[in-house]
């Protein structure tokens, strides 16, 4: 897949996990506007706060590895990323407050910091207009990579949006994050592009349960390398919160469609809620049901714990007014419509079963 | 087992559940000074909306009946609920407001109400000083009867507690509630025996998680029939609360052993803590992540998964001052002590591991 104009990737086997591409490298050389949303998770990855500290800047670099969190290993942890994030940007020939670093893997395991810096050379020597390797890259356990793209014309311009993801796949034990880069040639200010991602992940990412854990590394983040359409006006800023939008909801659904183990995807609509809060709510609750979900293996339409969820997350339905609507729970793709009957807001979500197949890959089962 | 003095115990077959006990009776002919925890779920069952009407009276009879959850069925499923223990009441021989009545079992299915009331003759013929056939009657899925019994000295009298609960097995789609009736000879006030229950509650069965989900019929009774010692000055007081947390604490962790597909019974002791709320806070977070469920399941020492569910609840350690320590993950038996190095307060619970089995039984498989 071809990436938008203004950057190049790559991504290469340097070692930190036992097969496969672990290092990945995005270069904007003219230096991209970026905006992110992290982990709420408060033991979280000193990769995090090193992004928590650069997204501001112009950014030139990002750096990812898989197979190791970067998490809860020393109390100097975050001090040593800071030296290794300076060390690569030296050899990439930026300054460092220039560079984000995102990691995934286990937490509580030292990250072999010098196998990082000795392989940026070859990591820049397969950088290329397009981002496959990347998303392989950053893969830990997913099955398949994932990568989505959207252009949309503004005006004679044309804006392209091109994101790549990876999953809560953990089949390998202890990995579990939700990391998504996502890519954009639009000309586009930093409060604009901010807003545009966290309107978006909240109805993708956040709008998403495989099983209900918070990871301690999850990152969305965006950058802008303004080659492309301008984004200004309210049309052109519209046009590219959708295309956006877009390109993250099909990501979050190839989250959920690879979920460890899953059989079933499952597109929740909650309808007739009092607000958009409770709407959204009321699907967390549903969907991170153990019950529900074992059900939803089982091919099970037990929707008395539907109202178990609901009330458990205080929300109180009548006889009268609640109905569930689905398509048939036999299908992989289902639908299931949740009317409140307590208002008129609605929230659109999606989850997948939890199975047999889940607790194995977990437990770590060889 | 005997029953308390003052009480009278039955449980027979009525015909609700496919087969086995599925109504009981406990009855106290010179009425008992009655207690109670309920479920904090808002879509509870009209049978726990019965017993918060009618719990601060002189009650004379308990009716449990296992297999259907009286629950979301229909709009007027309270009043006709109502009229169904005025019919029982009126058999009984005592007035409707001295009744309680517990359900457990599926949610959204119409309890026949017919099958109850032509059976309270057998019922009543049934009853014994013994707990045991009513124990039984109280199970869904429960692999067996769970009873436990303190009896204490308090000056020259004894006074005894013996409770007996249901747990969380869910063998049979659809079932999930936790009920514990719990029998006293004591003398004792109704504000004295609420402060006592709700304490050993706390301590008890709050302590314990399964699979996170707060059933809608979750309700613990304890009833003192004023036949054995007084209840009334400091020592005899923490006398009685220390045998009715005892009971407590053992019928709770019978339910966690019985926990459907567990095989692995773990303690989890919180310590320094900053306070004990957040020490209660951390254990809910440890034994209610599904990670670190399964990682029990498949003994796999994976604190990592410890800190990330800290960190989601919103407790943050520090590298230097966290620490984790256990006995073999490859015993069935575990204890874990949790160090989270922020303060000096202490939490204790249990919980079990989510296994494949788990998931099979909730899917409701044949």
């Amino acid at each position: 897949m071809k990436i938008p104009q203004g950057f190049l990737a790559g991504g290469i086997a340097g070692g930190i996990k036992k097969r496969g591409r672990d290092l990945g490298l995005i270069l904007c050389p003219d230096s991209a506007i970026t905006a992110g949303v992290f982990t709420g998770n408060l033991n979280c990855s000193y990769s995090v706060e090193v992004c928590r500290k650069n997204i501001d800047n112009d950014i030139r670099a990002l750096l990812v590895n898989s197979g190791n969190a970067n998490c809860f290993t020393h109390s100097s942890g975050l001090k040593d990323t800071l030296q290794l994030c300076a060390d690569c940007a030296r050899q990439l020939g930026i300054k460092k407050e220039q560079l984000l670093f995102a990691s995934t893997g286990i937490i509580g395991k030292k990250l072999p910091f010098s196998v990082i810096t000795r392989n940026i050379p070859g990591l820049v020597r397969e950088l290329r207009p397009a981002i496959d390797d990347f998303a392989e890259s950053i893969m830990t356990t997913d099955t398949c990579r994932k990568i989505v793209s959207r252009t949309v014309r503004s005006g004679r311009d044309k804006v392209t949006v091109t994101g790549c993801v990876k999953g809560a796949g953990m089949i390998n034990p202890s990995m579990a994050t939700m990391l998504a880069f996502i890519l954009t040639d639009a000309r586009i200010s930093r409060p604009v592009l901010q807003k545009s991602l966290s309107v978006a992940v909240d109805k993708s990412f956040n709008s998403i349960s495989v099983d209900g854990c918070m990871s301690t590394n999850d990152s969305v983040i965006v950058m802008a390398s303004n080659k492309g359409a301008k984004i200004s006006d309210a049309k052109s800023k519209s046009l590219f919160s959708r295309a956006l939008q877009e390109v993250c909801i099909e990501l979050a659904k190839l989250i959920v469609k690879d979920g460890e183990g899953a059989t079933k995807f499952l597109q929740i609509d909650i309808k007739k809620a009092k607000n958009e809060k409770e709407a959204r709510l009321a699907f967390q609750c549903i969907a991170g049901s153990l019950l529900f979900q074992t059900a939803l293996y089982g091919e099970n339409p037990n929707w008395g714990r539907v109202i178990a969820a609901l009330g458990h997350a205080g929300i109180k339905v009548s006889e009268t007014k609640f109905r569930v609507a689905a398509t048939s729970l036999k299908e992989k793709n289902i639908v299931m419509t949740v009317y409140l009957g307590r208002g008129t807001a609605s929230w659109r979500g999606w989850c997948c079963d939890i199975t047999p197949e889940y607790v194995k890959i977990n437990a770590g089962y060889s």
